[in-house]
């Protein structure tokens, strides 16, 4: 029987409360309302989805079929290797070696389970030893959230919209027994909605997801990113239910690793036709100042670098190519010339101008970088000349203004394997799981780059099973 | 008069409780006894000092007389910048700012109130823009310890030993009202000691340090950490502390942030030789892996890659200079060499034998450096090529082993520019104040050398002044 008749104190309960309706969210009510739990989703938007409905459709997983048939050796342990040279070592071994041994099992399982399918090609993203990233169609995640969310409806699982988190509610050193919220919430307006309280006979599962468009929370973090810092997210991604996992007694794991992307540009919204280009001219280019007109960086240097690089000049700074550079180009870069977010030129000259750089000391710098691309050796920056790099004298020259912007939050509270949330000693919490984003230890220092929807599946999968299996209250 | 009478719920109480009798902590209590408030100082060790009575004596201080006397411009914007630099960026603006605009006061204070003094000389560390490193005597700062806590004695007040913090007390979101600990405690016994209460009446000011030593804690941070690897600081450097700031609710700052010493050598204890002939051969000479006998690094990158490449070798690495290198050095390495943590050698063979390096492949490596110190240019690992850098073909050949072990946790508890400890909506907590390691913010991403002193000292001295003008229970 539903114990919200026996017990007062709740404005109602369910077996297992799922806080958050993105990937990790409904992966998990899946599993619990398949185990046989009651669950109720609480989502504070006006629709379930969260950030994961803007993904980018990509999928890292290690073994698969699409592997074999397109010829791909890979292994589980391979891809747990990339995930910690990625996080520079400091990835939680379980968790890391979690998703890379679930990765393959899970992709199938959306083709089974939820119907998906995917392009018959592999991408080959950087710091994967070989291509694993699997392809959405059309290169978007929108067709997998929908899929979970008719899956999760299917099987008789309410997705409460408008219902924000303020508290988790627990007891001293106890059992996390239910969240209260504010039901009627009406984003972004705090005030909005009432009140009300949820009982978890069994667990709550936190689903939360990333806090990169919480000032407050990660300037506290890393103080560079301050209002007005664009991100790729959505802006509802905050940090409230990090917060509550954190003011219970959760262990905070490596919050202040913020993940900058380099490759994104201030002349489109969020991050979508930049990035290849801007891998292209890191490889077959370079990245000048804006008001120097030089190099500031070993363009190959690992993503933190860059990102750091790049901020510190205040503004947005411009890497280019020229004709033989944009000829290697693995991804066609048409719809960033179509938006005019990278742009053409006939000269070097005409770029300067465009971007008013000074057109001497440009040149100056190219023609310096010439004499390392011919010579092998950078000694400047150090860059490891490409095989097959030429000299940029080839016109038409292309240009794209480049800043940083705000991508992942790899921190968050801990979990064990089990998807259990740990508190200050590293004990589980007992009642509270959590997946996802709002999770740290995964990705260590940095997340390679795919890997975000496998592990919001898998962890929480993991949840969801586990939670229902809780003897609870 | 003493609340301890009214209030039963409490074995005693004083106006202001200092949990922690090193620099932060005597310095807090200095200050708080000095405005009028009664203090107790606790201590989980059998004497004071904390992992301060090892420190090297080092204190940067921007602006000072003795700057003055020997020529040297500097101010604190100058210090900031370079704290700034260190820290990527990390840093709390406005604590950082703190630091570097009261050291020459704060240096000031030690000479004045304490009495100490300081060798008529500077320190030129890495990183600093100016000499401004004052440097006590005989390099060790036990002095400035027994200064302060004869200071605190005479003020009169007590220093309570084998006081084990065991929780902060919270009620709810309200007032930190005091501390539970075990009275009577024998480190390292878990058990030993029993229950206390202590009523803190204006105020609790957490000067615990860092957690170095905390496997579990650390481990969680950093998985690399793991039991084993050794530190730079005494066996109590654990987060008890920090871990009940984190428990009631305070904001969890930059904890991944942990600073490995790449200039440490397994051949000591702790730090004391081998830094300065590590730095002399990172700029004049070579660090090479131990099976391979080649390079791995750009011996010139910062802290964190130096520190994170040696680690990754599993091993002891070595690294090496010849003669017209040792006659590079800033300071006499004569003291490693006695105590032989620095090796001298006939020859490049002799070397190689007496480390177990493959000896063709280590005079190969040489001989490709030396190319590329006559060309200015380092094609492999991108070091920049030093001013009057000579190649290494002139005996006798000096070596040292080195691996990284664990110096300072750049994280801690969030605090701002008044000491008081925030919580996860960076509100300050009221009457919970913390200084020192155990804090967070001011050093960002890695703490420059001897900044430590002066924060310990500036922060401490803040809280302690603050915590007595406290209105309080």
């Amino acid at each position: 029987m539903d114990r919200e008749a026996q017990d007062p104190d709740w404005d109602e309960s369910a077996d297992v409360v799922v806080v958050g309706a993105g990937y990790a969210g409904v992966a998990a009510a899946i599993e619990a309302r398949r185990a046989g739990a009651s669950v109720l989703v609480l989502e504070k938007m006006r629709a379930g989805g969260g950030n994961s409905i803007i993904s980018g459709g990509l999928m890292a997983a290690a073994g698969t079929p699409l592997q074999q048939r397109l010829g791909v050796q890979d292994s589980a342990d391979l891809m747990f290797e990339d995930m910690l040279r990625a996080g520079l070592g400091l990835n939680h071994r379980g968790l890391a070696r979690t998703v890379a041994e679930r990765s393959a099992g899970t992709l199938q399982w959306t083709i089974d389970e939820l119907g998906m399918s995917y392009l018959e090609k592999l991408e080959h993203l950087g710091g994967h030893a070989v291509p694993r990233t699997h392809v959405m169609p059309n290169y978007t995640g929108m067709a997998l959230m929908k899929k979970l969310l008719a899956c999760a409806r299917g099987l008789g699982v309410p997705i409460r919209t408008g219902a924000y988190l303020e508290r988790l509610v627990r007891r001293g050193d106890g059992r996390v027994e239910g969240v209260r919220v504010r039901a009627g919430y009406v984003y972004p307006n705090a005030e909005s909605g009432v009140p009300r309280t949820i009982a978890a006979r069994r667990a709550v599962i936190l689903a939360t997801g990333g806090f990169a468009e919480d000032v407050a929370f990660r300037v506290a973090q890393d103080p560079r990113l301050t209002a007005g810092v664009e991100t790729t997210n959505k802006r509802s991604t905050t940090a409230e239910g990090l917060r509550e996992a954190l003011r219970i007694g959760g262990l905070p794991v490596q919050l202040s690793w913020i993940q900058l992307g380099p490759w994104t540009s201030p002349d489109e919204k969020g991050e979508s036709a930049a990035p290849s280009f801007a891998d292209l001219a890191f490889e077959h280019g370079m990245i000048v100042h804006p008001e120097t007109g030089r190099r500031l960086v070993n363009e190959l240097a690992d993503r933190k670098t860059l990102a750091d690089a790049l901020w510190e000049t205040g503004r947005p700074c411009v890497c280019l190519t020229d004709a033989r550079g944009l000829a290697k180009a693995a991804q066609p870069v048409d719809r960033a010339l179509r938006k005019g977010i990278v742009r053409q030129f006939d000269s070097l000259g005409a770029l300067a101008g465009a971007y008013g750089l000074p057109a001497e000391a440009l040149a100056a710098t190219v023609r310096e970088y010439n004499r390392y691309v011919v010579a092998g050796c950078d000694p400047a920056f150090g860059k490891r000349i490409p095989a097959g790099a030429e000299p940029l004298t080839e016109p038409p020259y292309f240009g794209m203004r480049l800043r940083p912007k705000i991508h992942h939050t790899m921190g968050g509270v801990g979990i064990n394997e089990g998807a259990q949330v740990l508190d200050l000693e590293a004990r589980p919490i007992p009642g509270l799981y959590a997946a996802g984003e709002v999770t740290g230890g995964v990705h260590g220092a940095c997340r390679l780059g795919s890997c975000a929807i496998t592990e919001c599946l898998i962890f929480g999968r993991i949840a969801g099973r586990q939670s229902a299996a809780e003897s609870g209250a």
